[in-house]
């Protein structure tokens, strides 16, 4: 081989490494970002949340609700979740718990190192302590969430964002019952925007199905060792 | 340095990175081996959890048994998980919750780089509704248990396989009476296959304890500041 | 461009992308030194916990108090913990539970690379079993606890260590009653060390107010789409 050649084919593998390299980067950021806006919905900092999101891409797949744009989501987490949660307080308020834990993620990169995936799990523990006002009549003082994200980002300008926020909440309970003797306290979505001043741009066809019934949640990925997709089914 | 020696230096190198980014990536593939295993036991997809191990080496601890091979693991997902939590079923079923919750992860890869190890911890939440038969006699209606896995993982023409799954369960609850006033529910082993027809390859000689007992679940790492093995007993 | 000029770019290139590999070491090697903490304090391995911290710049901070150095960082473990909860085993003992699970990290590394942040979760799932007597005074017999660390780390001859433990326990709760129903049981601090034998070095001129009341736990980082500082209070 040729001294020329030699150089030309390091310059290859070079390029290679950096590309591997780049995508390691990538998923280390697509996962902080995740966990960062788990920090961000536990403390009720809801301006900081939507600015997570893509503007213009940016969606959040919620209930049975699709809230689309900036516009869009800023209704969900600012008009509806700020509204109810914290009466309007950007922040932690004094007896409101609303801790995500997030955990089990799965962060894969596309080829062209612009898009990534996430299916991670989460369990809420949430509620309001008994010294203060009942803050939301629907949620039980003390309560569990379980559910589980399969979200897209997009990488702009350097940048990642989350583009499709797909929170799929698959059951609730009151603490005091556990999950044995629950069902879920938040109900499907009935109106859109405007109608509902917070609510979604459109209705999904179907409503996801939640406890006591259960449901597969589509996976971004095929089997690892066998490659196959896995099927729906039951 | 001739121009030949600084070529081969810097190839020298290359070869070094690419083996450290080969380590990342392969870390990154197991971790996400055992979260996919994870969200696969949760949705009973014993099928696909049996293909996620080595069809020769791969092997199952599971309280006081062990597993081995396709036929054996088979045996356990397939023919008394799946029996027992979904009546044949695979995939979830209306009213009945197995989410196991996977977190605090340390994965290594061996100098060799074909083997791979992970603990991790395990928070499970299950149980059926009451609007659905009792479908596991020995099961509470809803209830916890906690473990810790500490697998082993075999890198195959490529592909990352789970070879050992050990996973130690150390203490389920009633989640009525809470962990301080439970006993585990699943007790152990007694008869092998084909005595027991979904049972085990063989019992190991001790059983191990589990809550309110308490024992030293062995770390597949020294100390990471000292560099000492970690001692068993008190 | 000249063959040298090629060759000292290919150079540069390769010392980039080296230092961004042993980043992404740092990151995978500070994440697993978190979780086997994680590990040392569910077992009560007090001994080994002191000793995954820096012996000179060592320092944890915990409810108000602040343990600094080696000498105050075993006062913590060994001195109040281990004779709280094991009466002095260094090891798990019958009937006690201690679990934390650590998840939702967020780990950085410094620009020079020799020191490190991390931000994750901790549930904890803790108490003493109805068989043995009450090993601690103001603990129910089953609890829960939710934290968050955020944690600073050093490198040194080549060796992650940790250098600031700040924990930020938030909340706790009795199972029996729920976090809607429950204050925290472990109350602040009032003596420094010597008057109090296993005391702190000195204690935080403010409380960090525990449920139910909640607070900002600050971030080691900056937004990571608007890149804003993110404000405190209300």
């Amino acid at each position: 081989m040729s001294l020329e050649q030699t150089i030309a084919q390091m310059q290859q593998q070079m390029s290679d490494m950096q590309r591997e390299i780049t995508r390691l980067n990538d998923a280390a950021e697509v996962r902080k970002l995740h966990h960062k806006y788990g920090y961000f919905i536990d403390h009720c900092r809801y301006d900081e949340t939507v600015d997570l999101f893509d503007e213009e891409e940016g969606e959040v797949y919620f209930l049975n609700g699709v809230y689309k744009g900036r516009a869009g989501i800023t209704r969900l987490y600012c008009d509806w979740f700020r509204n109810m949660f914290t009466r309007g307080v950007n922040g932690p308020i004094p007896g409101f718990l609303l801790d995500h834990f997030l955990s089990q993620d799965i962060v894969d990169i596309s080829e062209g190192g612009n898009t990534a995936w996430v299916r991670a799990r989460c369990i809420m523990m949430a509620g309001y302590h008994e010294s203060v006002e009942n803050l939301v009549p629907e949620m039980p003082r003390s309560c569990w969430e379980g559910g589980i994200h399969e979200n897209t980002y997009i990488k702009k300008d350097g940048v990642w964002k989350i583009k499709t926020l797909n929170y799929n909440m698959l059951w609730q309970a009151d603490y005091a019952k556990g999950w044995g003797a629950s069902d879920v306290h938040l109900l499907p979505l009935t109106k859109t925007y405007p109608e509902d001043p917070s609510g979604p741009d459109y209705l999904r066809d179907a409503i996801p199905p939640t406890w006591p019934n259960t449901r597969h949640v589509p996976y971004h990925y095929k089997h690892p060792v066998n490659g196959k997709d896995v099927p729906y089914g039951e």
